[in-house]
């Protein structure tokens, strides 16, 4: 029997800006797509591979695609927490899944597309070798994560 | 013989702003629901109702999903044309279409969707009755924007 | 002898966001002021009064001026530690300062003031009654925070 | 009789963007040093010398200060108008002068400070030979922009 994959779920904690908030009252719904970023940053720097290194090493991750769902607003004064997941792995680009909830619950939840763009070149490419292990382990495909 | 809904398309020119680029060189993706909302903006004051005075009298209209594809990036030195209409009306809610085009031609596309607020309550409510002319006119259902 | 007035100074780690950055590779210098803003919030709240509470009970705390002095610039990668402290206490406003350091030392260092405002008449004010022995416990003028 | 020194002043209008608000209802103080910068894009242009085009030559405009006094707030639903003028021409860098104005009146005034780098290095260096005539008529010092 082949167990499920099942990817690495990493949550970041993040409190409300008050520049974040619009007059509405809430945060603006364009911020989230901030924060997923947050807890994708951090999630790559888990796999043991930190993004800003990865793009020292001549690797761009370029989004394609973003989809939010909004439930219910943030608010200044409140802390929120997102977490990101790898959602699909492919051969030159992957999804990543987001959630943010607060004490309230569930607030959003979305998903990002990336492709690896070669620095120098400006072009697609394939996943950049060195990432290909621990990309699939947060992915849940194979192996671990150092504890 | 009924004629097929046309939509109301209305463009805004956006020069992008230096603070908008990110250290990729390019516009960060976080930006285009900015410049979304401009546009639904220009489009809502061509409707006869500006959005600021929706609020004033009593209504948001708030964001409950986004979605973009990004198919080139944006660049400090450019300006971008940014489409909006409305893709789809309901009896509480709406949802927009853009796309987002450079003289190199369609950079991305999104949507986003809304529902009805009422200010005083944050609840929930039908499409104010003093829009409705106006929303099935920018949809395309029926009649015409003055001139 | 009357010892010097020394304000209480509270410091916030704050990590740079790929958002933050613009195209020179460095963190925006708009984004300074949001940072001075997080610390200021955690020092609010270390008095005992968080800025949100505040709003609640009916006051603004407006910012009437700003200055900033760039050493350094921030990369993303990186975490910053931002200081905030009461600069000055006056009647019917304060003005704060700060401080960014990164391991590689000072980035950058700034002030803000502000003037209290009735939220109620849009109105300026004296400091709120309740917020009086706090803000002048954190400028150092008299007594202590709790532990 | 040498005549005074008039700089060359430029405005833009902008248009108040939600996004820029805050739950104060008013725009958030960060976002007058991006509409500062596109002013300051603005007069580079106008100088026949686009701020995008001395960044490909191999330099930047590096922020070393910024100070903002703010007299009233902006909303949405309103423009405003940014005037950007060379207020000190020095060999190494310079400063700009600004002023935000709406139908209201004076709403901010600010400056802000820079020092030319040399892109390859990281380097401060001289005012780009290829700017100077252009920069010294912006500051008023001598001859005129072209019609």
């Amino acid at each position: 029997l082949i167990p499920p994959k099942v990817p690495v779920r990493h949550e970041v904690e993040i409190e409300v800006r008050y520049a974040e908030t619009d007059q509405m009252g809430w945060v603006h719904h364009a911020n989230y797509l901030v924060w997923f970023e947050l807890a994708r940053t951090a999630l790559c720097r888990r796999s043991g591979h930190p993004y800003s290194e990865i793009e020292a090493q001549g690797y761009f991750l370029v989004v394609t695609a973003t989809e939010t769902r909004y439930l219910r607003g943030a608010r200044y004064g409140e802390s929120v927490r997102v977490a990101a997941w790898v959602d699909r792995l492919g051969s030159r680009g992957l999804r990543f899944g987001y959630e943010v909830t607060s004490p309230a619950g569930l607030l959003a939840s979305g998903a990002t597309e990336h492709v690896w763009v070669e620095r120098a070149s400006g072009r697609p490419c394939r996943t950049p070798e060195i990432l290909r292990d621990a990309f699939a382990i947060l992915a849940g495909a194979a192996g671990s994560l150092p504890a």
